[in-house]
């Protein structure tokens, strides 16, 4: 399949734009100039437990404190936000409590005082980052992995994101992990959120992170790891067989873990006969923020 | 995503157009007319077992004699195949021996001196027929999933079959299921061999259909057949979280039994927050010669 070009330019270098990422975790906001380069980016928790309204209002105070400080025309957003966002608010979002029931296109509209609001889920954007500026650029398919505080994936296809029919394509976090039917969800399983579990039920400190460490080392970190690496692997296993991709683009902090890459890569090599590349997205943290700014880039029409 | 439109017919209806499906079990030839409507079709058994070479031979002389049955100037052929097709060879298709060496399209072109030879695997072919003529016309993304001596599946996305980087996407036979890692192969475990062998532990007469007709009442062939739908549903829950497909379509001679679809329909809705039409494909055991077929018409450029 024909790999379509990076969308038109309709923006000018001294225009501006404004990305959101809104995350379970944390949030970043980014402002760029009109070719996508980020002039001004921060990062704040998101506290989803005290409900979503004031994780909105924090980011959108934020914003407004970016886009002021860099000064210029701001032309277009666009926000990145887990599950699958329609007008009228957010399906399949459990990690924030009231995220479902924002309007967040309207909000944005109105807090910054800007018309072109795009709005994608997270993953979405992530994947329209990595195929505009990173390691999708040359590679199709693709297929991007996001383990971060949920667990959720992308698919790219002849230079597109798949939206999928209801704008719900890459919501793995849902599959069917664990014993017999029907076994438990993957992102109970496999996710930012169970590996904190799983290091709290081990007594292990450091939440996600310290359990990688502490499976550094053979023991019962390490064999409690696997065992969940390997229901995630099963999972892309079929994805990567469904597909075909040329390239698997691992994002999210949970994905930061070499070991947690070295185990997953190792699972899929031993089972695929076709092993596509797997490899950690150059954005660290950014990518979902950079796809932001990139849906308000490509928000922009060409001919102004 | 847009759906592409029908390929521009290069074809004239007095011409012909030849077809070619090589299955496990069967393999079906047929001949159509310049608008691929099938005026004459025949099926012989494959005799696997027996080896390819059989098989090939045998399928090019039905060829030849239906060929001359119908009459008028044969085209160009389509040839669908299991495995990932190569020029010189074919990958991934383990259930007829020496078929990974067969040069399909060289064969075809020499048996019946027709220089516009297509090849693709038969999921995929069969995928074609349903974008093109069946189930997917008005759908996208769109999930074929054939269950028939073997499992796999096709993807279409905006009116094309989803090929994958290295033409083997929809291998989802190869995919890990059961116990601990690293399983067996979900085809080992569901496909129309995989039931024939169960029926045969279980005592049952009449292969998968005989196992399926025992499963229409509560016993031990209903929780035999159960556990193998449960393995299949967890990973078509997985494709269908990936995609978000509008249409699920079975193909294949498993998927004609209702009691199979019905529990394999009834473990998608259970779980997925987006559930998919799920029908069968209305090609009966044709949609991969149809595919092929329609592979021949669409490989004679409109403007000659």
């Amino acid at each position: 399949m024909r790999l379509a070009g990076r969308a038109a330019a309709g923006t000018r270098t001294d225009e501006r734009l404004l990305g959101i990422d809104f995350g379970g975790t944390k949030m970043a906001v980014g402002v760029a100039d009109g070719t996508g380069r980020l002039l001004a980016h921060r990062r704040i928790a998101t506290h989803a437990e005290r409900g979503a309204p004031q994780a909105l209002d924090r980011a959108l105070e934020l914003a407004a404190t970016l886009v002021a400080e860099v000064g210029g025309p701001l032309v277009a957003a666009g926000v990145a936000s887990p599950g699958v966002v329609r007008p009228d608010g957010i399906d399949l979002a459990p990690n924030v409590p009231g995220w479902e029931r924002l309007r967040l296109a309207d909000a944005v509209s109105a807090a910054l005082g800007v018309a072109r609001v795009a709005v994608d889920n997270d993953l979405n954007a992530a994947a329209l980052a990595e195929l505009r500026l990173g390691a999708l650029r040359d590679a199709d398919p693709g297929l991007v992995v996001g383990i971060g505080t949920g667990v959720a994936a992308a698919v790219t296809v002849g230079g597109r994101v798949l939206a999928g029919h209801r704008g719900a394509a890459g919501e793995i976090g849902y599959a069917v992990a664990g014993g017999p039917w029907p076994g438990t969800m993957l992102e109970l399983d496999f996710s930012g959120r169970a590996l904190d579990r799983l290091a709290d039920e081990l007594g292990v400190a450091g939440h996600a992170a310290g359990l990688a460490a502490a499976a550094e080392l053979p023991g019962v970190a390490r064999d409690a790891l696997t065992a969940r690496v390997d229901e995630l692997a099963r999972h892309l296993v079929t994805c990567c067989l469904l597909l075909d991709p040329q390239r698997v683009v691992l994002v999210g902090g949970v994905a930061g873990s070499a070991l947690i890459r070295r185990l997953l890569a190792d699972r899929l090599a031993e089972v695929l006969p076709n092993r596509p590349d797997v490899v950690l997205s150059r954005f660290a943290d950014d990518a979902a923020l950079l796809g932001a700014v990139t849906l308000a880039r490509e928000a922009v029409p060409a001919p102004r």
